[in-house]
């Protein structure tokens, strides 16, 4: 068969994107086509964009983007009609595990070391990712959407599927507080889960006060904390640790909404930064017998007071993507729970087409756009 | 009532020691009074002995030391009496819980915020240790002896219980590869606990060469690494992540015992050092979805590659002492496990009489003793 | 020192409830004396009532009922005034574990084989319920509540504090659709946590028409069935298991609301009857993985599709009472968690005073009252 | 391609096993081909080979028996030579669950509800069991066997995976006291386990003492109990319940080894029988908050004192084969382990060749053999 023309995003270099025709074969027998229509933009999409590489990951060819994605299936594989019809509107899952290691004969194939995930340029060749016009995915890992949800909603889905992974590893007992590090996306849905899951209070805190206010007002947290830049930059180990306990003493300190009684240190702190500081705030701040969700990808070393976290049992526990959680994602978006705040509130940003992509970029590398507004989540339509 | 007098060893400054006389009471309702035989000293005594605190603790009255204890019992409590009798041998549980609060009650006791431990000096009034011939101590933290152990066993039964608590806090399932990193008291006994609780390979690694095939000769580990110090100290955050990262590499490189299939990653790693540089080896030398124990105090703020971890899910799991594992440790002790290599080769060293203790402890602090044999555990006698 | 006069309920025999005036001493160090203002009058209290006994357990001696209760402090022991103060309004927490075998201290205090439980007959000499002007409590075991709830609440918080227990036995994740089968005070409580808990649909099921139509209407539950009674009594063991099958499927095919989707079978199915044959279709109506809550104290002895259970890996978990559960249930009351549905509804009817207790359960006895409305929780008010 | 003409032993009817030709096509590409050469028989087998039938599971066409096998790869499918080769000696997993559904994806494969397991007439076609000289099999779903280890350990693989299973589903303490309920080749290889696990002492129980003093002279078990038969059989439920509490009451009044002591009440019990009675007694055995693990496959439908199980919180957990187990059980094997006995003593009696599969059935369906000798476990070697 010969195909479908489509037309693709594709970074070849810092910043240089192009749009290209790709040549796109018909699905394989257990997949099907989808026809991408929203895309939210991550933290890792943007290294990419600006840096032609995320960390220590180099891009080895030129690589298109995108992984939080929902779109219309537009063609059926041969085995895949049994769960999938034309029409059908899906929540991408786009990483694909090797499906047979003992991770992911145990459910944890989201740490599988054969995982090949759309957009990421870690295995070679790499796995395109969804900023083109249609793409074939394996059936079993597109997630069927209920009518009462958005495509936007289904992209959504991804960063959600990470907060309730992280949420699923900590454990939290209802009746908990909780402490959320960084107010972007990931932060404001580990908040929002944290409600569902029963959580007593949540507190959210960010160094930009925009951010911390659009978190309480929304419904995401029950108390902010903007935490303030000092003045003179802490240089050694001391100054800095001094600086963290503030900032933690701070949090512990504030008060429990329409009350004197303080919040007081938290059950489960999600660390969503990747920032030193925020860690060593996390340890000091954290009960004993709490977890710290290390979620946040940022400086890959850090210089912490690992011996405070240790006595009081206070667990560092690693975060990587999710494995399971797209379904039980959607159906808590379709479930209209009261405690989840209106998620959608997120994207602060939209763009159209595949020409877009560039500016979509540049908004999503600022704190602001240019009318003063805050960017959380930009998201790229396609339909 | 009178009491009895006793003697008693007693801390009054760095390297001051002196034996005093005290009036002991009549033990209360609900405890017995016990004579102290055994006592291991542990690596916080010393700290306490040479410098008069340990890390940020200040001592701030004379304090006795001594928590690794066992003795008889030679009176009983009105309300005891249901449970011990003048005459039994006990293993003596020196931590004092509140028993009242959250933490208390769901069985992690060990990190109560109101715990009084036996020669610690963070409650004040200090809680005095066991170097001392007798002690009252509450009934339900004495733990009856079978006849089959030895007052010694019961003495190591604290530190057997630190690596009991640790095992279990790892969730170790059995047919894993287990990591120990230091070859002291308690990384011989996380290893011999791995062993037990169905470890597939045992591998320990420690900078002393006596250390490791101590370990190795009385089938503590299956396989050992002496870990070589580099020629020159690396100085830049680079060069110590490189090094961790080659010991880690020997470390996986090691060969299965009778076979040239290697080791390969950790499910579950011991890190009992304390020592920044084991533990970002820890973290390169432990496989995704692994768990790191920290056991080892030591460098109260360290540098870590804590992103290596995260990325691959593997979680640092704080170990502070134990939980309701005295009566398991004593159980396995009892139970005659082939398992179980003879713990009592640990102690290479005893000293006799509260007179000796000084001595006692400038042993402990060494490596070798003036012959040169290996020094792990030294344990004073006061039968 | 002379105590205090109080009056008591106190039972002699079955249907035999008389006020008599007890002296009651100071409180003990540790302990407070609460004035009773509320107490729930439960199945088991209704039992000794009616029979002078619970199943196999006899009474012995004259007995004081009542156990779901909350009050206000009027007097406070010496060691006690750090925690509590005369004016306190506190939920009582009745039973009195060991506090020091193996169960107590791993928080499963709930089984303590040394339980002692006030109004009920199985330690000798019987601990004495609430259903007296005043007891004297140990402090540790009186959970202050906040000014936002009433007594009413507080008495509520037992037999809330099994429903929470049951839920974390249970395991549920959210999005999980939940069964209860018997909507009377437990079975809704039981419903309202699991939607607490992030349960996807929660249907109950009961005999009684009025009672699945309170549960839907009061939003304890998203669906109900009515289970029809058989015109013909099934008598083989065959007819029984095949009208239970038939109910399961019933349930299984209940809509979801506002669509076509049938509800399916469930991940948890809180059993709230004690019913044989509410448990056979627990056991069909359970999906693979899932667990069965049982929780109904009934008949003893069942015929049960066992195999049917273990081959899907459907577990068997029993719950008795509660632990640590108190001061969650307070946490939930006082959230304001808009899942929560108004749980005081469960209070249908309500009697003032002593003299009034023989009437109160007279009306707790029956399914309905003199005017055809509802019963399910009987309150005595004893302010 | 041709494929290789093989011979197959196939069931026809009861008692009918007939040895036929099958054309055996080349193993697809994830495919290996394996020349069968173990095959132990296992109860599932025998009911198939006796009745045609697996209690409600009719045979609907022609079946070949034998799930617990193992043998040698002689032809490797064009995508599975990475992982297999020629002359490897594999464990066959002979469950193909569909790898997609949520149980599936949590690890929980053995409940998968489109499982296809070999030998069992559940799904329909039948996929057929081992008892033929060759069969194709996802390359994923054959376990390498080291050298160290035979064909017929295996075979055990499988048995031994279901003591496992149920192991790990019990949550085994070190240092508890386990019960084993029947001492056929699945307890006798629970009580292994348990062993393996760190169990204080290990208790079994049957009514043949043959198989009770099989179960300690050859160190699979601590203790045994010959369960007596009651010389007037029990007819009502109170007198076979009252039966049931005896033997729990001599259960646990067994004297641990070389003391005094009794053994107490069983942590966890494994009930491997099948039979009401048994069930019965492990509910009267259990410690509060132990659990008891329904293995064996009997009695549909048991009459059982549910609530006495309930009001001390011990769970009935069922099991259902094993899921991720047997690179797990080969590791076991292999390593060595002191505490394990020598599994391969249950192998009582083998036949060789697929004609003499009828005679090994006539063996296996007795409990001693025309000698007198114990039959515990009958191999069918085909090599």
């Amino acid at each position: 068969m010969s195909g479908t023309e489509i037309k693709a995003s594709v970074l070849h270099g810092a910043n240089d994107l192009q749009v290209e025709v790709r040549n796109l074969p018909a699905p394989a027998a257990d997949e099907v086509q989808v026809a991408v229509q929203a895309t939210g933009l991550c933290g890792s999409d943007l290294h990419y964009f600006r840096h032609f590489r995320n960390g220590p990951i180099e891009v080895r060819e030129p690589l298109t983007l995108g992984h939080e994605s929902a779109g219309v299936v537009v063609a059926v594989g041969s085995s895949a009609s049994s769960t999938l019809k034309v029409g059908d509107r899906v929540a991408l899952e786009v990483g694909l595990p090797c499906e047979s290691c003992e991770l992911c004969r145990e459910g944890r194939y989201n740490i599988c070391r054969g995982m090949n995930f759309r957009s990421s340029a870690k295995a070679y060749p790499h796995s395109q990712g969804t900023l083109q016009e249609r793409i074939n995915h394996p059936a079993r890992w597109c997630h069927k959407l209920p009518d009462t949800l958005t495509l936007e909603h289904g992209a959504i889905v991804e960063p959600l599927s990470v907060a309730m992974h992280a949420q699923k590893r900590s454990g939290l007992k209802p009746g908990s507080t909780v402490l959320v590090l960084g107010a972007g996306a990931v932060g404001l849905l580990c908040a929002a889960a944290s409600k569902v899951a029963g959580a007593k209070h949540v507190v959210i805190a960010d160094i930009q006060e925009d951010r911390v206010k659009f978190a309480t007002d929304n419904a995401f947290a029950d108390a902010g904390l903007t935490v303030p830049i000092p003045t003179v930059r802490p240089e050694t180990v001391e100054d800095k640790l001094a600086y963290a306990q503030r900032v933690a003493e701070s949090l512990k300190s504030l008060k429990v909404k329409g009350g004197d009684a303080v919040i007081g240190e938290a059950a489960v702190t999600f660390e969503c930064t990747g920032v030193e500081s925020c860690m060593q705030t996390a340890i000091y701040a954290t009960q004993p017998g709490g977890k710290i969700l290390i979620i946040g990808m940022g400086m890959s070393v850090q210089t912490l007071p690992i011996m405070a976290a240790s006595v009081k049992e206070v667990d560092l526990v690693g975060v990587f993507r999710y494995a399971n959680m797209y379904s039980e994602a959607i159906d808590l978006l379709a479930s209209g729970n009261p405690l989840l705040p209106d998620i959608r509130k997120i994207v602060t940003h939209r763009f159209n087409g595949l020409d877009q992509i560039p500016g979509a970029f540049d908004t999503a590398a600022r704190v602001k756009d240019d009318k003063g507004d805050l960017v959380i989540k930009v998201m790229v339509d396609m339909a």
